[in-house]
């Protein structure tokens, strides 16, 4: 069985648009044990993008792809697809309708959007304009979606995925597990991912750094999830067991997730000071939905002089001690807790870069405090590497790693 | 000439990670006028790998590889790379001391680290441990880079740029421009994209629409940049013409970074107070280099206590016309100008969904504030579409928008 994954556009070969569509197919099967063998990314020219479908076609039993369904005069994958299973087009009364109650009757593309190939199945859009398809023949599915991320996901979600599911055949399947880990080198960790692949020998071993969080994946094949569990059950207790103070449980492999999650059950509240991860460090958090239960809200204190007016951090300790110090963000940290009602606090202080360092302070270097009310602050200096993104996502994920720690579960 | 670019990985293959590298390379070469023709995405696993591998090779003038070159029991590009060449492996003593002066001659992947083909050219890794590797034969040139995003970008523009650069062959290439709308339909720009199409028929036209900023691109065919430029200029002017005051210049194409060069211009200051944002707002400004010299800060009013607390928004205000209201974001500007010394001030506050939303305000209801210290503010509401995550996109979006209106070139 093999799967394949294709995004058509310009605008993704040219690095426009990041392909974030491969990346969210992919894992949502994954999590039903099917394994992607493929992605390819094709452009919007007939000619290349008919032959790299065929290929496509010919190799896999399941190809999906996304983009180029809509109006717009680079939009050709329809008409390429409906050669290649020999289709012609024919008006979708019901599809029009359902384009004018939805978006008005002046919808100037109702009918190239209601315009569709007759062989295939329509897969409604309940986001946007584009409708989905599915052609079929003897051998291989081919579905297209489109490329527009809400849009894709609602149809992947509502029509693909249970179409997939009871449409493919009994097999041997992939399962996964994963383990997250914060604080810990990948090298320490590949040393004993070496050991167990020897002692676990059905079972893959993967291990991918991003920012300061490792994240290691255990895959075994089985006819069903159950007996894919039972043989991943022991390396991953085994792991599991040689890293538990570095281990953090997030589905999402996301650490403000699992930061989330454990607020949502406490019933605590939280606030946050930043400076140099400039609004991420809530932004992050705040991409959940229910973050309002808990989060009160942040004080993105980028300029010193809002360091010391809106949560009291002495000016003299800024000036002697720099913005990047132990004392400064043990100020600011008080400073939550005096201007707010919080029950926890988080407070962030660094060098993002790429100017701003010196030999004491390379860029990267920060201070986090994190502390409950009434209790003493833990306050600790630590390093995030790369250029300036990474070191504002490593740094946000030092800080919530270490506010984890300080939240019972 | 044919390029092509291949990321390397289960974990991209599997969804964990977004392949940011190939987008990366992509538009690099792109700004040099170099069109890829496509991407892939391949396993860790040497069947599909080789399989993959050979295709590319075999297709392609350039193959451009990213990932699998770490010293961890997955990774296998090198080894099939060095089969595909006939090459064998040597250690290579200065990549060992350079390793060693860099990491400490405690680092236990030193000798699988130094262990490289033969046959190929080795690219130095001045961020990470992986070598760079280039192979060659008479019709094809292969290009691998480690995956980690900034040791790969590290090489590609120290090392594999100029070399590519340096060593394509002469040959016709595309040139492009882009231009950049807010606060205009998808439609109304193609409409005006078709008529433009017929009338410069050796310009391509690509439309491309993206949480409420469309970009168009228009592209060319020719031996040198100057003479892809000339053909361009003319549709270029006839379609920014038209659509003058929707139009913002950035070469990223991001909003925020022709705010950022605004303000840098302006040596004015800017505050923020913004609540269904999360804090996005403020993480978008400040991943520039250089945000500390306009942004003061921002205040991440989460919750109704600290709109009210912090930035001085009357509770009655709140109650009686809700956090979503033109009142509430005129008083969190007012509160902007009151508690910090900024030139600018921005507040927004919306239902970011998915739940919140009520007939009269849905999820997706924004209210935003802009204005200059001492002029009147201007205030207005607007909505945003699609899911939380694409709703906070899309706010941002549409407030820097409104945000850039007032500031004067």
């Amino acid at each position: 069985m093999n799967i394949e994954i294709i995004a058509i556009g310009n605008e993704v070969l040219g690095g426009f648009t990041v392909n974030t569509n491969a990346a969210f197919i992919s894992k949502s099967l994954l999590e039903e044990g099917f394994r992607v063998n493929r992605h390819m990314v094709l452009p919007d020219e007939e000619e290349q993008l008919r032959t790299g479908l065929k290929e496509a076609l010919n190799r896999s039993d399941l190809v999906i792809c996304t983009g180029g369904l809509g109006p717009t005069c680079d939009d050709i994958t329809r008409k390429i697809a409906a050669q290649l299973f020999d289709s012609d087009f024919h008006y979708d009364h019901k599809i029009a309708e359902d384009l004018k109650k939805r978006f008005g009757d002046s919808l100037p593309s109702i009918i190239d959007q209601a315009t569709l190939p007759s062989k295939a199945g329509i897969l409604k859009n309940t986001v946007g304009t584009a409708s989905g398809l599915i052609f079929k023949n003897q051998t291989t599915t081919l579905v297209l979606l489109p490329g527009v991320p809400p849009e894709m996901r609602a149809m992947w979600i509502n029509s693909v995925l249970p179409y997939v599911k009871s449409n493919l055949p009994e097999m041997e399947r992939y399962f996964y597990k994963k383990l997250y880990f914060i604080g810990v080198l990948e090298n320490d960790v590949d040393k004993v991912l070496r050991q167990l692949q020897q002692r676990y020998s059905e079972v893959e071993f993967g291990i991918y750094p991003e920012q300061m969080i490792l994240s290691v994946q255990l895959s075994a094949k089985a006819d069903n999830f159950e007996n894919a569990m039972a043989k991943l059950k022991w390396p991953y207790e085994d792991l599991k067991s040689q890293f538990s103070s570095n281990i953090f449980e997030a589905p999402s492999g996301k650490i403000e997730d699992a930061v989330h999650q454990r607020f949502l059950k406490k019933k605590s509240t939280l606030a946050i000071a930043e400076s140099c991860t400039g609004g991420a460090l809530s932004a992050r958090l705040t991409k959940n939905s229910g973050a309002s239960q808990y989060f009160l809200g942040s004080f993105v204190v980028y300029s010193n002089e809002l360091k010391s007016e809106v949560l009291g951090v002495s000016e003299k300790v800024i000036q002697e001690k720099g913005a990047v110090s132990r004392e400064t963000v043990e100020g600011l940290l008080k400073g939550l807790f005096t201007k707010t009602a919080c029950d926890y606090g988080v407070a962030v202080s660094g060098v993002a870069g790429p100017s701003g360092g010196t030999s004491e302070k390379p860029v990267g270097t920060i201070w986090c405090a994190v502390g409950k009310r009434g209790t003493p602050p833990i306050i600790w200096q630590s390093r995030a590497y790369g250029n300036r993104e990474t070191i504002i996502e490593g740094s946000v994920n030092i800080v919530l790693g270490g506010l984890l720690k300080i939240l019972p579960e």
